[in-house]
């Protein structure tokens, strides 16, 4: 099969390997209707030291089944699914209390152990945990905007529900979303579903805005920094934003974030934090009582609600694709994401 | 009057000052019955540079209203009264939503223009937001213990309380408490009011342990750093707590407290901050989902509710007082607590 491999920064190669096989009875063999690039995968291709094999790229899926374990029980040849960006038993204490992305099982992809989902096939771990059926959708007639949304919630759309739902977003409560990535729109989307009223949404890209605008944000903020901060406590009375959905991950997000909630407010991250410390004291979260909340989203808790929203028409969160290309033009999806000519590639094999 | 004053480390000195005045016409004077010494009024007597004038001292009163201004409308001379730690309107929009130590016209005690509580008189501004009357007592014929109990009202208990609200302590949650201080105790108090049932407290001092476990903890750890993390984990089935509650403010605490909150927990902090930048990301909080809330408890919030429990006898947080001593004798109840011989000392004017 062709599958997708980064031999260090800006080195991206789509290549011929053997095909995945079961390994465990709880696996299962996927063949990938749509995989797609996302933000976190340009982390190594900005900074991977250059080195003589390959790795595995891509967590994000829409495909059929085409072989099971034995010992898998809910999924079946042939059935039409989403795979969450992570993979989980969905039965451990810590599955069952929603934080699927720590379970005691559950791993991520892009290992050499356990593959990348750039990928013509892929072999899914505890398949019973890690793959959500859709019902009545043949994707081989499908609509194009049907599969984008699907595969919107393997990882993004989904991810930026998780922040709105960490940072208890609810009607009533001004949302402030830093960064017009495809997580930080998603995230707009998701925040519009659980009622707020108020959403500004901090980035600079007018393409991107405007679907940001389309989704529901009310207030666009371009600037960053400090004058980022007070055009949104002007916005807000100077009061400053109930919750901040933190979509990006570096330090200035972090210190716009803090800079713009309000006390008792909360900020919710998403965005993979790319450092390890930041201040938590009293002048930034402890002395208004800010809550900081967030992490991997556990997509598989959200997921079902979230297709049956999807087929309803309810959301549209494949808008976050403006570009689709061939599985072999991988290399060319993440230029085109890292020079921010796309917002977001899928990929077709 | 008498007011106590610090001067720098190891340097506290009751004086006779001029009584208060009222100075707003929405200012009280209130005669304090008990005010006490806060493990925070411990950082200026560990550390505060030398210098020729005083500080004044103290945060936490009982009293009996002496005068108001004009425009006090809900407090009247004679009421026996609570003062929270801090002074707030009680009625802007923070104020509304329970964060009253945010309250945009509200302040800290222990300035020279606002004055401390350590003293026989003391000015409290916004009286109508920043009292609340006791129904029913005369402070000078009170139970001993009914008297410390209010008194705990003003800061300790409901700091303890105030992080268990903030960590969301509930029926079913395994709640770990970091450091058995006043504030610590407090909390295990709290948490065992919200409903937890399995309370570790993390402490070494077995006088205060031992209260702790009347007040609730289910179980109690001596050691620190990674053989406490360690202890905790094993306590828990390798899984965590649920919530922490950091009572404690130094870094080796904080790093206790995220080493043993489990996936999708909450680190609830009161302990003023002794830092500002701490571990936030993947490797700390992010990757496990972890929630970090805390802050300035807003006593004012809490109360009336807390008055009520006090006098119904369903809490007695007065039991953190282990000594009292006459308001002259304030440099030893300082260097009492310093040197751990007394958990909290009561001033009594």
């Amino acid at each position: 099969m062709r599958a997708t491999f980064i031999y260090g920064a800006s080195d991206v190669r789509v290549e011929t390997v053997p095909d995945p096989v079961i390994q465990q009875p709880t696996d299962a063999i996927v063949r990938v209707v749509r995989a797609c690039v996302c933000g976190s995968d340009l982390h190594p291709y900005h900074s991977m030291p250059a080195r003589g094999h390959g790795n595995p790229m891509g967590h994000e899926l829409i495909g059929v089944v085409e072989e099971t374990g034995v010992d898998v029980r809910s999924i079946r040849t042939g059935d039409f699914v989403v795979a969450p960006f992570a993979f989980q038993d969905n039965t451990c204490v810590f599955c069952r209390e929603g934080f699927q992305t720590a379970c005691v099982h559950g791993g991520w992809y892009g290992s050499p152990e356990t593959g990348g989902l750039q990928a013509e096939l892929a072999r899914i771990p505890l398949a019973d945990g890690s793959l959500v059926v859709v019902p009545g959708v043949d994707p081989t007639t499908a609509a194009r905007s049907l599969l984008a949304s699907l595969l919107a919630l393997s990882d993004v759309y989904l991810t930026g529900h998780h922040a709105a739902h960490m940072g208890r977003v609810a009607p009533g409560k001004t949302t402030a979303v830093i960064g017009d990535g495809a997580v930080g729109l998603s995230a707009v989307l998701a925040s519009r579903r659980l009622g707020a009223e108020r959403i500004i949404l901090m980035g600079r890209h007018p393409d991107r805005t405007d679907l940001g605008r389309a989704w529901g944000a009310t207030d666009v903020v371009a600037e960053r920094g400090k004058d980022g901060v007070d055009q949104v406590m002007e916005l807000t009375g100077g009061e400053g934003a109930h919750v901040v959905l933190e979509a990006v991950g570096h330090m200035p997000a972090y210190e716009q974030a803090y800079g713009i909630v309000r006390p008792g407010g909360v900020i919710s991250r998403v965005g993979v934090p790319q450092y390890e410390d930041a201040p938590v004291g009293f002048g930034s979260l402890f002395g208004k009582n800010a809550t900081l909340t967030g992490g991997p989203a556990p997509v598989r808790a959200y997921l079902e609600t979230a297709i049956d929203q999807v087929l309803a028409g309810d959301i549209d969160p494949g808008r976050v694709f403006d570009r689709e290309l061939p599985l072999d033009q991988a290399a060319e999806a993440y230029r085109l994401m890292d020079t921010r000519e796309a917002l977001k590639v899928a990929l077709r094999p």
